[in-house]
């Protein structure tokens, strides 16, 4: 499953900015992906890029329309289906992350096959993995854990490979949920694979490479979610990550969504999570730590980094903040 | 799911006695649900059941036809399938854990369909799970966890069980893998649920019940196997064990299927899981451990039990050879 670009950015009825986080997303990471946005007239949200209808956007060039938004309630409304259906009939191929397939839709598949376009379910794997090997595989990897769900791993393992790649390495961002998916068009989401094969799947998407390739992994869950744990053994296995980055967020009371679930200490989090890299990659180990600070002022945030720092004795940033440059440093220099 | 009794066995044309392990597995553990087993002419194996013709078999009660046997090569033969239709014509369920799925065989969902009967691949959830919640249930659990895939875990999970029942203690074995549900039929079989509901699927399957009773769960793979870590997590994890027994076999020369992967140390092994466990269950502990010594004679079988029985502190023994009340005795005094 690789999405053709670029891409035409559609924001649908977004109630708010935050609703249509995904296409944010895209125009964050992947500008040149985009030749413009669609917005229906209800539209609150807007990622600044040029509006354009299908027409105009089949003109500048855009190959698949990408659903950047939530849908309300779960529910794909007509108004965005009559949409979805101009744009395949104008030749584009539509991609969403959505829990509700496209591939449901009756109209969206009948029209689909009539003109010869492909609907992309990013959720769903399109594709069966093998079970993993564990064999050890040229190239390197860097993986980003968390203590929760939701810290940041996407945001950072993003910012990483831009990192490396601004610094002329050879990198990949290797996506394992819908969001990274749609942002650079590959990955699977490790979340909605058979449970036999997660780490398979994750093999699979980091194969073999050149000795100075580094595969930067997005992680998913936490090995101290108790929903989730499964999912992120699996990948931290089928990464055999050679370097780790904690991803933490440190206002939040309790793991997400497990109100009677605190976060786990920061050290005995990082020794957990290198107990079960070091299964498959023995070599592996912490590079860095990640905080979303968006919940703190400036102050309180530089404080808290440079006090977890002193901790861990690894370098301590946000990448919103800061960058991941000191992170990429400390990796070089290995 | 909950297959409808008694059973005739499907021994098909089973090439040797291993290939009917699945039926020789129903007949060992619940010799009550079985009315009769059926063969084919050039059948080598035999439960040692009364052989019954299809409509013998309904005759004598027999509401589901289980497949005891492995299918040679993954095809259902013609010779099979004419055998399924006859037991659907007569009245009969059918129930499968084949990789190949009855129901993707249109002759037999016609007939199925016809004659309203069901057709159970119970390799294959059959319904949704709910993302698991972590929150303490009431009754007991025990979880049997190992070193290794193909250890015991079944047979240790199915001994508790029939030792807890002949003490007159309320106890439940939980399938999670298909020769467990195709046993007790009920359960879920955890490494083909998809990833996000692993541990969800386990507490659905473990619900609330008596302080008294017990969940006997049978374990998945193993927290050291790096294809399968992923679903022992999450099954960890959902059964919130107050007890875990370790399932090991001591010739083992690396971890089955992976040949660079050697076994885990005992203590590390139990620390790991123990760790797992805790995350759900503080009050998690080991009750013991159980040895498939099938490989030793006896001579070295009970040296071996004895060296390691003083190693950790805990009841060592062999299911087959000795039976699990020594385990059951450990629990009992706690």
């Amino acid at each position: 499953m690789e999405l053709k670009k670029p891409y035409l950015l559609f924001l649908g009825d977004a109630a708010d900015a935050l609703a249509a986080k995904v296409a944010q997303g895209i125009k964050t990471w992947r500008p040149e992906y985009c030749v413009g946005q669609f917005r229906l007239d209800s539209c609150k949200a807007d990622c600044g890029l040029t509006d354009m209808s299908i027409a105009e956007a089949v003109n500048a060039g855009a190959k698949t329309l990408v659903i950047g938004v939530a849908n309300r309630g779960g529910i794909i409304s007509d108004e965005w289906v009559s949409v979805l259906i101009e744009a395949l009939e104008a030749g584009m191929d539509i991609a969403a992350g959505l829990h509700n397939k496209l591939n449901d839709i009756p109209a969206l598949v009948e029209c689909a096959q009539k003109h010869g376009r492909s609907l992309f379910d990013v959720r769903y794997p399109s594709q069966a993995y093998p079970v993993a090997n564990g064999k050890p595989r040229s190239g390197k990897r860097l993986l980003t854990v968390g203590t929760d769900c939701s810290v940041g791993k996407m945001y950072t393992s993003l910012a990483i490979e831009k990192e490396m790649k601004d610094r002329g390495m050879d990198a990949d961002f290797r996506a394992t949920g819908q969001t990274g998916i749609l942002i650079t068009g590959g990955g699977v989401s490790a979340d909605c694979v058979v449970a036999d094969f997660i780490a398979g799947a994750i093999e699979t998407i980091t194969p073999a490479n050149d000795e100075a390739h580094w595969d930067v992994i997005e992680g998913q869950g936490s090995l101290f979610h108790a929903s989730f744990a499964g999912v992120t053994t699996g990948l931290i296995h089928g990464s055999q990550a050679d370097a780790l980055v904690l991803c933490h967020e440190p206002t939040r009371e309790h793991m997400r969504g497990l109100p009677e679930y605190k976060l786990p200490e920061i050290d005995v989090c990082m020794e957990a999570n290198l107990a079960a890299a070091r299964l498959t990659n023995p070599a592996a180990r912490f590079v860095g730590v990640s905080v979303n600070t968006s919940a703190l002022d400036e102050d309180a945030a530089l404080t808290y980094m440079s006090q977890l720092e002193e901790k861990v004795g690894l370098p301590v940033v946000d990448p919103f903040r800061q960058g991941v440059g000191r992170i990429v440093d400390h990796l070089s220099e290995l």
